[in-house]
């Protein structure tokens, strides 16, 4: 009874700080502007959570799946992924003098970033596989826990982890706050995110659906390790979005934001369900806050999914008018 | 502010009933004899969850994995999937007129289920993919419905979601009490689970990991759909359960429950992870109650298992001891 008694003032503190909260008006999304991208979000969750409402979903059904690349962090110049796997090429190259005349290696070696990928998925898959595979899982997560801790953007000179989206930062809060779960649906490396997707978006582990190389269990030393294999097991992307959707959730999300042709099968898949959805679109267009792209790029390639976004009338955020800021403050 | 000063008697309220409820000494785990087993669970629960213990371990890091046939439920006379796929390719059969004369099909249409099985994973592979494939995903959870609604267990009678352990289930909720996130790791199929565990365990689908056979979107008027194709994707069984609760889960279990030789990679990579652990083996020793086999049974093979648990000083659970109850009362 002891404990009891202990908690229940702490409890009391905490709802009269979050009756205040909204007596003192802070409303939902600071960062984004009045309009419409704002309130198709906020009303949509006030439709699915308002108990009695025909659209009301019950708690565990509020699924929400989010893109990262472009969509809750930058992907410009380059996805961070690729940097990440170009900086392990470099570290790695004294160990393989051969990469010196070989292609990709030789021109990635160089600094020519653009000779390298010149042979296309071939040439990504041998870089990927050079850089992610070989070690255990947990030497590839102290591996990426130490690139993303020195590495730099090589434009803003920010640490990757805050080249994040604020305005997405409070959407994530904002679903949770109201009994969402929130999942990452990624192309990119899933082992490459799970390492800070908890500590940088509130998104643990097992809410993280990316893109994997096969493992296989071995002992070292008397103890079990997971080996990275260089061969690949799943390309989250396009269409094999609501695969990897179903793999991991086995429900159908009710929400789902992205910014690139590689989310449209996962817009869609979420529109297809019953009841009230959201699917939203992020379009690039802040060639001075951020970046401006869309047809004509080739990373987060947003040709077909504008198309669609605006015929069937889905949410289309414009980044330069629709949010106020950017990027969160440097820490 | 009226909202908060609603909630407030309900909190008061729920802790007040959460006190008595220990105040009139309500014991954890009430279908468990005392002895070893049940002292086990309950004392590494209370030192992972104690605040300040050194064992201490934060409840997004309580993780529990379950195998589920035999586990959670029982595997007699053969897996209850597998009594699933026979019972389909016997529906299936007026479709299917050649199976009449091709094996394995033609013994089992006969009844003759271990001439059909003699062709070992050949011929059960077969057997899965004219039962589990060809159809949607939305279809093949239907199909599960329908039998789990009217199948009949062959020996007791009972529906198969009613011949699942008592004790267990009692686990599962003290686990889940105590911040707990369980899971489901098993070589059944994923989607023959996940339309049944949440209602029956408390398991929602996105905590089920499973053997799965590959999808692929396509588009039925205008509406996508995954198909299920003949081709497998996944078997979560033996040294890939640790593959399969890596690439679901991305953290290591502190408490792992199995009772087949299948389940011993699981409960060797949970044991091998650094703080305080659960490794617990449960072994069928009733044949009055239940059944009683262990080494020479193909079923829920359990013999490396039962050396290594007992060399190692895992928890083992003699059913027809530590159990005072085996299935719950019927609905």
């Amino acid at each position: 009874m002891i404990r009891k008694l202990v908690l229940i003032p702490v409890l009391f503190l905490t709802l009269a700080l979050s009756g205040l909260a909204r007596a003192d008006g802070h409303a939902p999304l600071p960062s984004w502007a009045d309009g419409g991208p704002k309130r198709n979000i906020v009303e949509f969750v006030e439709r699915v959570t308002t108990a009695g409402s025909p659209d009301f979903v019950p708690p565990e059904q509020r699924i929400a799946t989010f893109d990262n690349d472009g969509t809750l962090w930058a992907e410009q110049p380059l996805y961070f992924q690729l940097l990440f796997a170009i900086d392990r090429v470099k570290t790695l190259a004294p160990q393989n003098p051969e990469w010196k005349t070989t292609e990709p290696f030789a021109s990635l070696l160089e600094g020519d970033v653009k000779t390298a990928l010149a042979g296309g998925t071939k040439a990504i898959l041998e870089i990927v596989m050079a850089s992610h595979a070989g070690m255990t899982t947990t030497e590839f997560e102290q591996i990426v826990d130490e690139w993303l801790a020195t590495a730099r953007h090589p434009q803003t000179g920010r640490p990757f982890t805050e080249m994040i989206y604020q305005p997405m930062l409070e959407v994530l809060d904002y679903l949770r706050a109201n009994g969402f779960k929130t999942y990452i649906v990624s192309g990119g490396g899933i082992e490459f995110m799970r390492p800070w997707t908890e500590r940088v978006y509130g998104i643990p582990p097992e809410q993280v659906v990316g893109s994997s190389i096969k493992t296989k269990l071995e002992f070292r030393d008397g103890k079990p390790v997971l080996v990275r294999l260089p061969e690949i097991n799943f390309i989250d992307d396009k269409a094999d979005k609501p695969v990897g959707i179903h793999r991991h959730i086995g429900r159908r999300p009710i929400a789902s934001f992205g910014n690139s042709d590689g989310d449209l099968q996962m817009l869609r898949w979420t529109m297809a369900g019953e009841g009230a959805r959201l699917a939203v679109y992020i379009h690039h267009t802040d060639a001075e806050r951020e970046w401006a792209y869309d047809r004509k790029s080739k990373v987060g390639h947003f040709d077909k999914g504008l198309d669609e976004a605006r015929a069937k009338g889905w949410t289309l955020v414009d980044m330069k008018n629709d949010w106020k800021t950017i990027f969160p403050a440097p820490e």
